[in-house]
């Protein structure tokens, strides 16, 4: 039972005060998968140019993540982009988006992935999502992540497609925006209205906040030492979050929900998000071990509990 | 065996967007003082002028505040801030500083306060402060606060007060200005070394995150359904943090310290900021109740436990 990934894979330039990378593996299903990768096993939905080097596919084959829905379009360029952090790296600036085969994205899922339970909707035009979603037959949990352009300028279909979500996992400024609520708790009540009854607001480096129903639970962000590139740490916050719940074989549509499950998930989330930033892109990736994970999950544990 | 609090008395006038009131009751030390009556007694040291009303002396002795140590200066008037909050009530501009009979606050403690084991030292020119804890005979726990103006500008005296502290309580901004370090984990290392074991740094609605020795604790902000005023709301999480501490007869020089205690205190923190915030000025500590406290404190366990 795999967890189906849709959403971006990439090549990126960072620039952060440790230092700078032309060229990377990059991507939100890129980071998605990996994370995810360490609990369930996973289906990649993407889209990459010819130029999509050996190596970069070589090392997401050997995490197990089934490539079938990986297109390569002949004489295509794939999706570039750089960008360069603040001193803090609380903030960003983009210096480059070349979309390339990424613009004519029609996401077209292999006839095996379609009955699969666990899909995650990566952050794409929210029409491809729901198309996506259509495609699925015999989803438990379906779910994904949005951002500000589309709440802009795509908010009917939006709307039209978070309806059949059972989860969204968003950051606070886009709750805020989606729900033109400022106060959190309030943003979160009209959110789940929306469709998706369990929501997930990421704050970056202060931790993330599950809201379901009339509960949340609030875990704060994991203090690293040093942060060497934050690039992928929402998504593989994203991947931790929904590889647990695709590995515990959760379903969220009604009375088989566990909130202690949810809790997990948000702290392994927690957990992935903090490994991710550990070192420039994936690097991290090439080496973490789930023996690191469960020290860290434990971690987080003893310095949370009172 | 009382906590003695120096600092601030004030009038502040306040705007956020949901109200403005032109005069009330404000300054460090009230918010301290009230917040924690509710776990020890308090002795207060401050200065005010011959405007301050016999209502709001009533409101502090009502809670057994004990005002001796708060003197009155004859034709002067009480300290005066006013500001206004932006609309996320993340930032606020001075509108208005009369230092008034603060500006030549020089405390002296009544002699009975001076047995007393238990100090905070509110945000005064740093050299003050020493002067209160060396008028102080059998201290078991001393700490406090500072801010930007005096790490700046003060920095030597500053540095020579906190050698005698043992816990020191400010900001993130605060505690990397003074540590010269971005990452929180490495400043707080620094700080340590200046002379306060335990730091705990406040990081407003994200919550806050205690260090002492190699140990830290994280503890996230309560998410309030609405914030009115958030005047007061750190003064107030210094109050219960040290009241509780105070109340508990704990002290921190050395093998006495229990780290579940202080997990307590940061929570207890915690609790005692986020009721600050939900009416204007001291208000919802006219009608608060222990058995209030004491549910949102099981709320937090609950809303963090995994």
């Amino acid at each position: 039972m795999a967890l189906v990934v849709v959403g971006s894979v990439a090549y990126d330039g960072v620039e952060t005060p440790h230092g700078s990378v032309d060229r990377m593996l990059g991507g939100a299903a890129t980071y998605i998968s990996l994370a995810a990768g360490y609990f369930t096993p996973v289906k990649l939905v993407a889209v990459v140019g010819d130029d999509f080097a050996p190596e970069d596919a070589g090392l997401l084959a050997s995490r197990g993540i089934d490539l079938t829905g990986l297109e390569r379009v002949p004489g295509g360029k794939t999706f570039f982009w750089s960008g360069v952090y603040s001193a803090d790296m609380n903030d960003r600036t983009t210096l480059r988006t070349d979309l390339n085969v990424f613009a004519d994205f029609n996401p077209k899922l292999p006839e095996p992935y379609r009955s699969e339970p666990y899909l995650f909707l990566g952050n794409i035009q929210p029409a491809l999502q729901e198309s996506v979603r259509a495609q699925m037959h015999r989803v438990k949990l379906a779910g994904g992540d949005t951002m500000n352009y589309w709440i802009d300028d795509f908010r009917a279909e939006l709307l039209k497609t978070l309806k059949d979500w059972d989860f969204l996992l968003i950051n606070d400024s886009e709750a805020r925006l989606l729900s033109g609520e400022q106060n959190l708790r309030r943003a979160a009540a009209k959110i789940q209205e929306m469709g998706p009854r369990t929501l997930v607001v990421k704050r970056g480096e202060y931790g993330a906040v599950l809201f379901r129903g009339k509960s949340h639970f609030m875990a704060p962000g994991y203090l690293l030492e040093s942060v060497f590139d934050p690039t992928g740490a929402g998504d593989s916050f994203a991947g931790g979050f929904m590889g647990y719940l695709a590995g515990r074989r959760v379903a969220l549509d009604g009375a088989e929900i566990d909130f202690a499950d949810l809790r997990r998930a948000v702290i392994y989330g927690s957990v992935m998000g903090s490994f991710c930033c550990e070192q420039f892109g994936v690097d991290r990736f090439r080496t973490l071990t789930r023996e690191e994970i469960e020290a860290r999950y434990e971690e987080f544990k003893s310095c949370t509990a009172f």
